[in-house]
Parts: structure tokens; sequence; C-alpha cells
């Protein structure tokens, strides 16, 4: 297996066994980064000599933490002391922070090597940038985390951060081929990102397996590193969820036979079916995400309007002409199905659920349907998508696990098990 | 009456008639703060030229909308494009934002002409900045919002907005003898904001009457006017929360005469005990924001350590010590405490609680004690802060009405017939 390929559990391990330098990592991801960036346009800003003297650094210093050594890249909408942060936005063009977000603070301090800023939808909303998805450039990667979703899966870095307000983190992880994490809501620390709609918007991971994930989250959390469970067969609810019709069938066919497959693996599946008030939970996030990123965007709007795109001048607009007794009665929905959401697993450790409505369309305008991922950012818990196989079109298919927040640790207990059970067999 | 005593509504409407010019306003609020500022120290950034040329532009130019004219001082853990803010914090000496945060944006969209930036404590947390309480320069204005609480005491701008993640806009605005106000998390957006504990940190405001502060909530939360409810006698639960002993005589005094009076002027006035579960609310607004900051100041602890004030520094690993499992158990009480307000209030459109612990305290040291205020922002809802008398000291003493989240304009049509209460007859 080439550098490139391998995960960072590996490369941590096997910088911290001495096998391997985080000069030879980081050379080998810029020298893939070369040939593949003219084409899947991953990143926003990136200083491969700055990288390599961070390298050299760390391999000769001392060991910082679990991380050390290992790349990571960043969406540009959180700050970066080092790098400059545009947001995806022309009003933000060569904008440099005086510091790093929290999360990335916290992720150098154990000892990863900022890689660089990868591509983002104009303020994490739908206006795309440039990156095309790695597996056909002329489809779209997802986003609004586009560049950390194609980075990650275009072999230019082992993890990267992203954010989710609809399903910008898992919707991304899918249509690249990617595993992808949105934790609960308020565990990583949102200091030193640009806020949108600040009741949703949760950071997020994109890793090439599940125990990479679970690696890096408790660094971005401040907290000690998990310790996994021991492998159990989970109990598995399928749910063939309010917008399913409007998947493909293809992607519904995927979530179909991952169910069979757990099955027989050993896992316990079982049909859930979510009250009949989640079928609203769509429109009950679009009323919050709109009123809220109204407001975020305040000086922008009022400021620099002419240099938003027309699309997010119009949401801010709509956001604008939303009452406060409908965002109050929005708010209240959510909270409602927030608190009935344990119940309604019905004893599952995890919602098998569609990663996106199927493979990623075709063309760069659009970066897709985001109704396959909002309804779990709304319930502020955990989402894990995991790749499963290809479409008739050669681009990925997935599933995600959802949990109630707070089941971080369990879901990627759950989420591992369901990984070595996806494996091909040897 | 001066300029320097007007209040913000009459300082509007004089700019609207043609009776006054922004120019005058700005001049005369300058001239005061020349006086007044060698001994208050409100200021940590303001630029007297900048601010004339300003008003002089909104003298020649159209009406802007319902502040036009009028000038407001920013705390300065708030970004403003055209000032520095450097968050009490010497890392941030001469940190100059790309943009305002959002309320700033409203605020001067609706005309609002930004005075200058207010000293805070550092990063809005217990170290104190270099104000003095301007009833007594020996004696602490509270924190950590001290400047924009001095400067509407001292005559140096009718309207300033603060922060509070404990007590930091109530207490000041209750050691100052201003109108304070607090309204309900997430109704102002926090865009440009240093967030700090991200589920408690809500944006307030300091002005002379309660009228103002009904001008200024909306502007800032990007909403319409409010239409003030015709004056109608409320219904006011006296309540002496969990630590009353902690009050002094005279704090204690001051709420049982306010009950008196508001009774007298017509007030349906009852006695309201909360539920046992609230006297832990205290340690659980601790656990929560100790959790918060320690990952907030990720970046300031790892890149800037020798640059954080002591206190601050062990405040960070304190937070770092907190469990996952402890800070899920804090949340989870606040939520319950939050669900069980709305009828623990027994009917009451306001409970009426201490101001603070009592007058200021002697020092600049302590900023004073956040134990009357930490239980309503831990709450959510809004708390508005009124000045009652002054003490055996000379400093002023207050009251604060609080009430359940979503309830702002409720409370502050409450608060105005109080205030009308409690003004001196004739």
């Amino acid at each position: 297996m080439t550098i490139t390929e391998l995960d960072a559990a590996t490369i941590a391990a096997r910088i911290a066994e001495g096998s391997l330098r985080a000069e030879d990592v980081a050379s080998a991801l810029l020298d893939r980064i070369a040939v593949r960036e003219p084409v899947v346009r991953a990143f926003a800003a990136i200083d491969p000599d700055a990288v390599l003297r961070a390298a050299r650094a760390q391999d000769a210093g001392p060991r910082r933490g679990v991380l050390h050594g290992v790349p990571i890249a960043v969406k540009d909408v959180l700050d970066t002391a080092d790098l400059p942060t545009a947001m995806g936005s022309p009003i933000f063009a060569g904008h440099q922070p005086r510091a790093d977000a929290a999360c990335v603070a916290l992720a150098r301090a154990a000892g990863a090597l900022i890689l660089g800023k990868t591509v983002t939808a104009e303020f994490a909303f739908v206006h795309p940038g440039p990156t095309t998805n790695p597996h056909n450039p002329a489809h779209t990667p997802g986003g609004s985390s586009s560049g950390s979703a194609a980075a990650v899966a275009a072999g230019m870095v082992p993890l990267a951060l992203g954010t989710q307000t609809g399903g910008s983190v898992l919707r991304p992880a899918a249509f690249c081929g990617v595993v992808g994490f949105k934790p609960s809501f308020g565990l990583i620390h949102r200091g030193g990102l640009k806020l949108m709609a600040e009741s949703l918007d949760t950071i997020g991971i994109f890793a090439r397996r599940v125990a990479d994930v679970a690696l890096l989250l408790p660094v971005l959390a401040g907290l000690p590193a998990l310790a996994p469970a021991a492998p159990r067969p989970p109990r598995i609810g399928v749910c063939r969820v309010h917008p399913w019709a409007l998947a493909s069938q293809e992607a519904r066919d995927v979530v179909e036979e991952t169910a069979a497959r757990l099955a027989d693996a050993g896992a316990a599946v079982v049909d859930v079916t979510l009250p009949p008030s989640f079928d609203a939970l769509l429109e009950v996030r679009a009323r919050i995400n709109d009123f809220e990123i109204a407001r975020a965007l305040s000086w922008e709007y009022h400021a620099e309007r002419p240099r938003l795109s027309p699309r997010l001048g119009a949401a801010i607009e709509a956001g604008r002409g939303v009452t406060l007794a409908d965002y109050a009665a929005a708010q209240a929905a959510a909270m409602a199905a927030r608190a009935a959401f344990p119940a309604a697993m019905q004893g599952c450790d995890a919602l098998l659920v569609p990663g996106a409505a199927g493979e990623a369309p075709e063309g760069l305008e659009s970066t897709g349907d985001s109704r396959f991922q909002g309804v779990w950012t709304l319930l502020h818990g955990p989402a894990l998508g995991l790749p499963v196989r290809r479409g008739v079109r050669g681009l990925p298919l997935g599933i995600q696990l959802v949990a109630p927040a707070g089941q971080d640790a369990a879901l990627l207990d759950c989420g591992r098990w369901v990984d070595a059970a996806l494996q091909p067999p040897g």
C-alpha cells in the first residue's frame, strides 16, 4: 500500500515507531496533490514548502501527541493562523486570521500537520467552488465541504475537517466515497468557525476508516482518547425515512443490501418508523437555517452585497422574511423531536439510512440534495457515513448510521463493527 | 437636559425631526468622554475624528433607519471592521478584524454610529481591565462588560453592547446604575463574537431607559420594531432565590421595597419559590462554563499561554479536567430546568430578584460575584436590570426582572410598566 492510501491511524503508528517520517508522508501527499489537483481542485490555500518545513520540524522535535506528523486538511471556513481563510467568498479573498480555530489548535497540539485549506461552497452554503468529484470530474463532489471530501477521496490527505449545517459533511462523503462523521452538536467547540445557522452548524470529519474518526474526534473535542468497546453485533434499525421516495432505486438498494449483509454478519436488524411528526423536520430545519443565516451574514449583506452570489443573496432575503413566531415554532418543533428521538430508536444502536439521494449528480453547479442529511443535523445527534459500493455510473454509494445526541462513542463502536462487516472477505 | 443625559429614543426622534444633528450629539459625547475618560477608562479604542466625520456624513445623507445618528458603544469582544478588537487580551492588541460582527452590522444598517470599543475583562471572563465605577473610581464597575456599563453610566454614550455568559451584562448594569438587558439565548446572532462558553454566551444591551432597549433589541435581532402592548399592571413573583442569604441586607431591602412600590402602583405581587432542583444550577452553569471556555481558548492556551492571565490559565486547566460525562449531565440538568421554568413562574409575567449581591465592591481586582445573574443566563430567558436607588456607600442598587426564554417582548412591556412605576413622582 502506498503512503497516499494509508489511513491516519497507520500513519501515526508508523511515525511513532520510527518506520516512517512525517516528511515522507508530507512529501508523498504533496506529490499526489501535484498530480491530481489540476483536475480535482480541492485546495483553496496550500503552501508546500511550509508543509515540508513543518514536517521536518516534527521529525526533529519531540512527539506532541496521538496525531504526531499526521497531515490534515481544513475546510476554508475554519480560521488558520498561518493560511488565509477566504470562506469561498471573494469578499474574504486573502483574509488572514490572527488565530487558529479552536479545533485546529487542538489538532495541532496533538501533533497534526495542517496540510492546507480546502474549498468550501460560499460561506458553507450552496454556491459551489471549483472542486470536482475525484471519481469523475464531470460530477459534483457534493458540498459544502467539497474540497475536504475530495482531498481524502483523491489520496491527497488521510483526514480533513468539514462543517455541516444541512448535509455538508455527510453528502460529500457519500458522493466521494469516504467516511464522513458529524458529531453531536456542541461536542466540538466552534470558536474560529464562520457561524452561519448557529443552532445547527457542526464541525465534522472526513477519513478513510471509522477508526480514524475515533482517533481524531476526541482530539478535536479536547477529550481523552476513546476506549473502543469490545466488538458486539449491534441492533440496527432500517429507517425508510420521509424522503425515501426521493432516493434513487440504487440508493435504496444499497440500504437494503447493507441491512442483509449486517444481518448475515450477526446484527439484529429491525424496521424502524419514525413518528409522523418527523415528516415536517426538513421544513423545520429549512426555516431555522434561513432565519439564522440571514442574520449571520448581516455585514456581508449590508457592506458587500454585490459580491454575494445571487443564490445566497436570495436566501438571505428569504430568511429576513421569516417571522420570529415561525422561527420560534420551528425551534420548539426541533426541541420536541430531539426529545422524542431516543425513544423512536426502539432500542437500536443506530438507524441505517441512505447516505445521499444516489450517486453524485452530473455537473458542478449544484452540490446536490441535502434532504437525506438535514434531519439528522437538526436532531443534533451523531451521523456516520460509510461508502458501500459503486453505482451504475461508477460513482460511490453509501449509507449513514445515525443516533441521538450524546451517542458519539457508541455510534463509532457500532460503526467500527459495521465497517468490518462490510469489508470484502479476505 | 443636556445631550449627554438624553436617552436614545429621544436622540433618534430629535435627529429625525431635524431639531438635533448627529454631529451635535457626537460632539457633545466626545466632549464628555474627554472630561471623564481619564478616570473612568471605559474605552479600549475610539477615534474621535472618524466619529465626527461619520456623524457629519449621516447629517448630510439619507436617513438609514430607526437609530439614524444615535451613538452606540461596542464591547471589545465583538468584531468591528473599522476599529481594532483586542478582547481585553495582550494577545490581540491591535488586532483589526475584516468585518463587523453581525449585530454591529445590523446596528450600523439602522443608522447607529459606532462611537468606540469598550473595555472588557480578558476574553469576557474575570481578569479586569482598567475601567472604574463612574460613581466612585475606587470601586469596580462590574464586568466583564465593564466599559459598556461605565460609558452609559458616565454619560459618554446612550447605548452600548455587552455580552453575558455568567453575569457580564446584568452585574455591571447594577453596579453602574443603568438599565441592562440580556435577551433570550439565540435571539441576537453571535457571528463576529469571540465565542467562549458557546451554550451560554449572549449579546446584551446597556441603556438609560427600558424604551431604549425595546428600540435597539429588534434592530440587533434583525426583526421589525416591537409594538409595545398597552400598559397593564403585571403579575410579579418575588423570588428569594437560592443565594438570597449571600445578598447584602440592602440588596434584599431593595427587592422588598420594590415589591411594595409595585403593589402600591397596582401590580399583583406574589411570592414564588423555585423548585429545589434549581439550587444546583449555579454549579451546573459553572461546569458548563469551565468545560466550554477551556476548549474555546485552545489556540490561546497552546500558542500564547504566557500572555493569558494566571486566573484564566487556571480556569482553562480546571475546564480541561471536567469529564464529558459531568459536562453532559450538566447540560441535561440545564435543559430540564429550562423546560421546568415556565411552570415555575406560577403565572407571573416576571420574577423580581436582586440585581446583584449589593453595591459595587471596593477595588478593581474583582468584577464582583456573578451568582445573582448566572442562573438566569443558564435558563436562556430574558433578564432586565433596573437601577432603583443608592446604597449606604452612595453606589447604585438595582433589581432584575427575569422570564423564560422567548418572553423578551413581554418582559420589556412589563419592564416599561415597572420602570414608570419606579420613577419619582412628578
